[in-house]
């Protein structure tokens, strides 16, 4: 008998037929003799209904009551699922995150999960039943309700998962686990069998709000082992965990990319201290996130370095700049849009040399030129002209080996919705 | 200084235009210094869409996770309503029940309130903002949600008003108050200025669902001065509370009536102990509300009675009675249906003899014979045929001088939805 946490995102449960199947799913897990209990989102378009419903009476609505709107959207979800399982035959009993005893911070619309006390949790499993929580919702230590933010429900269920000491969290989604990379990009893009918490938030992009950074990193913090899985096959998922294991010859877990990117460059920046602050300060107050920032020297006490933005932001971030001229004097700025972000990643990197030429050498090999590099101890980014985009992830794809192996993946984009 | 509570039903807040008016209504009170909370009912069709969505899923949900899934309509109208009146600039807390501190025995559906700890109120009060309490819900000593049932914002507004010691408790419905009989039915119905708890009481199907009985009860029981007036306008309410002024000259308060009601008699009865509860716990068993009971004597040890019930219940009725003729033997019964019940209502009734008579007087004087009646205190009701309905309880109008009166019914019944 295993301790099993469940959770499902909103378009899981957004109609009739999809509640019913989450509820098939659940018992049988129940069936098989464990203890389950559930995270749930709010039902399909709910919470943007909700803040529609918001925006028409104020435009800007405090913090405070958005949370006090949009955590019903999840206490719908709960009960309906909770009645759905009840007409199957089997016990069920929902809960607020305040009832599933959820503290957090007091800080609305993005608090953080200071404190689970899951003493009813475990007693109505004693007693036999689906315990079923509301995702994405708690409640302060002076019982103002809130919500966790961008997220949320998926850092609900790994946070539970921890305090109940849970020996799996499954996070049901509308993919089939975590791609080697994106299988409408390539088509021998393959279903990994496993991969580690670090590889899991480098691959994010991969991801596709598959599994919020948040909660992996929460899930890492704790050691909870996470599964992501479909919700309409019982086609294995990708387990998540501290150590996952290598394939044979394999050293890169996967490729990531990010499409529309612009790189900005600034040359001959004075080098006093202060100078990166200065840039960058400035960008974060324009609301500007930077992604890679690489310098690579200095010579005759000026520096150039370049980052990138997403290409939407470029116009405005060149004029930022602009404007600090005056605290940050430089010689010129050039900018180039329209490129892409290619990276590999895979923790068998750290131990492998070579890894990165590689990568340089494949790219090349297709008569593509590198803009810029950026490293970390499992990730290598390469930025390059978007047209090529394809092969490159292709031709890297199998550079890597991950192209072949025992679990190939067998559904088309179309499967994934 | 005043403290008040105002209360307002799904239909005042069905619209974002409505519920900008009910934010302004209760803004014009916090403005001319009054400490303001407010009770809302869930918005417009909230509750039963959400019944709706229920019922897709479970034919017979749970009581309990009914009441987990139907206090987010009340949650989502005060969230809304404190957004609404921050967009005029003004502070808001919006609170659920469990927040407002509002206990109750377990029982879902139909939970009563056992307790109201309003030290969040206060202190929210205090801090100068205005309080929305989610009504009809509240939560029980081990924490579950509940619902108080029909008529249940009603009650949870007096509830907080005799808890908070609130001067007054506004009741806004979509009637500008009670009338001394239904304008539909008599042009020259006027609206009262004040009413007595008892009369109230008597008259509930008069108030047309406009204040529900328990929370007249719960009033009466603490004291609690009521006024229900329309939220559409701005026109003078009637005042609910103990000892209601009567005009000058007048002893009846209002004239009600019952349409589709069935009289059934049965006739013959031995009179043995236990005969009335054998007939009428049978009736209770099926499901049959049994209003009217009157039983005029006995003859030779042999009973007559009669009683009413609602027109669709009849043919019902009769075949339980016949069902149980072993334990209660009587010789026959006889029903009639498509009749109404008049009644009078007035506290002044009691220390005035004849009054009843000129009821049975102006009755017959329109050749119109009575078939039952039945006397309390302050009230008397007789059924007779449906067909002069209009014409007896416009005669009744007239022989208790509630035609004229200093304040007298401007609107149609147009006005009053």
């Amino acid at each position: 008998m295993s301790l099993i946490v469940m959770k499902f995102g909103g378009s899981s449960v957004g109609t009739t037929e999809r509640m019913q199947r989450v509820a098939q799913r659940i018992v049988e897990n129940r069936d098989a003799g464990h203890q389950v209990v559930v995270v749930v989102s709010a039902m399909g378009d709910t919470t943007d209904d909700l803040i529609d419903q918001s925006k028409r009476l104020n435009s800007n609505p405090p913090a405070r009551e958005m949370d006090m709107l949009l955590t019903t959207g999840e206490q719908i979800s709960v009960a309906l699922l909770s009645m759905t399982i009840h007409a199957m035959g089997r016990q069920a009993v929902s809960m607020t995150g305040w009832q599933a005893g959820i503290r957090t911070e007091p800080l609305h619309g993005k608090a953080r999960i200071t404190d689970i006390r899951p003493d009813r949790i475990h007693e109505a499993l004693e007693a036999g039943g689906v315990v079923i929580v509301a995702g994405f919702q708690g409640m302060t230590e002076q019982g103002e309700i809130t919500t966790l933010g961008r997220g949320g429900s998926d850092t609900t269920a790994v946070a539970l998962a921890a305090a109940i000491k849970a020996d799996v969290c499954e996070i049901f989604t509308d993919v089939d686990g975590i791609y080697s990379t994106d299988p409408r990009v390539v088509k021998n893009a393959r279903k990994l069998p496993e991969i580690s918490y670090d590889e899991m938030l480098e691959l994010a992009h991969l991801g596709a709000a598959v599994l919020h950074p948040r909660a992996v990193e929460y899930a890492k913090h704790n050691n909870v082992k996470l599964v992501v899985r479909s919700s309409f096959t019982h086609n294995e998922g990708t387990t998540v965990k501290e150590e996952a294991v290598m394939e044979q010859g394999i050293v890169v877990r996967g490729i990531a990319f990010d499409k529309d990117v612009a790189r900005i460059s600034i040359l001959g920046v004075e080098d006093v201290p202060g100078v990166l602050a200065g840039v960058f300060g400035a960008l974060a107050d324009g609301g500007i996130d930077v992604d890679m920032i690489v310098q690579s020297g200095v010579l005759d006490g000026k520096a150039d370095f370049s980052f990138t933005v997403a290409g939407g932001d470029a116009e405005q971030a060149v004029s930022i700049i602009a404007g600090i001229r005056a605290e940050v004097p430089y010689r010129e700025t050039t900018s180039e849009t329209g490129l892409v972000k290619v990276s590999i990643v895979g923790a068998g990197m750290v131990s492998n040399p070579g890894v990165a030429a590689r990568m340089f050498r494949a790219i090349s090999d297709l008569g593509v030129s590198i803009k810029m590099v950026s490293t970390s101890e499992i990730k290598t980014s390469c930025v390059i002209a978007a047209e090529p985009l394809q092969e490159v992830v292709r031709a890297l794809h199998t550079t890597y080996g991950l192209d072949t192996a025992e679990q190939v993946f067998v559904g088309g984009p179309s499967e994934r919705r």
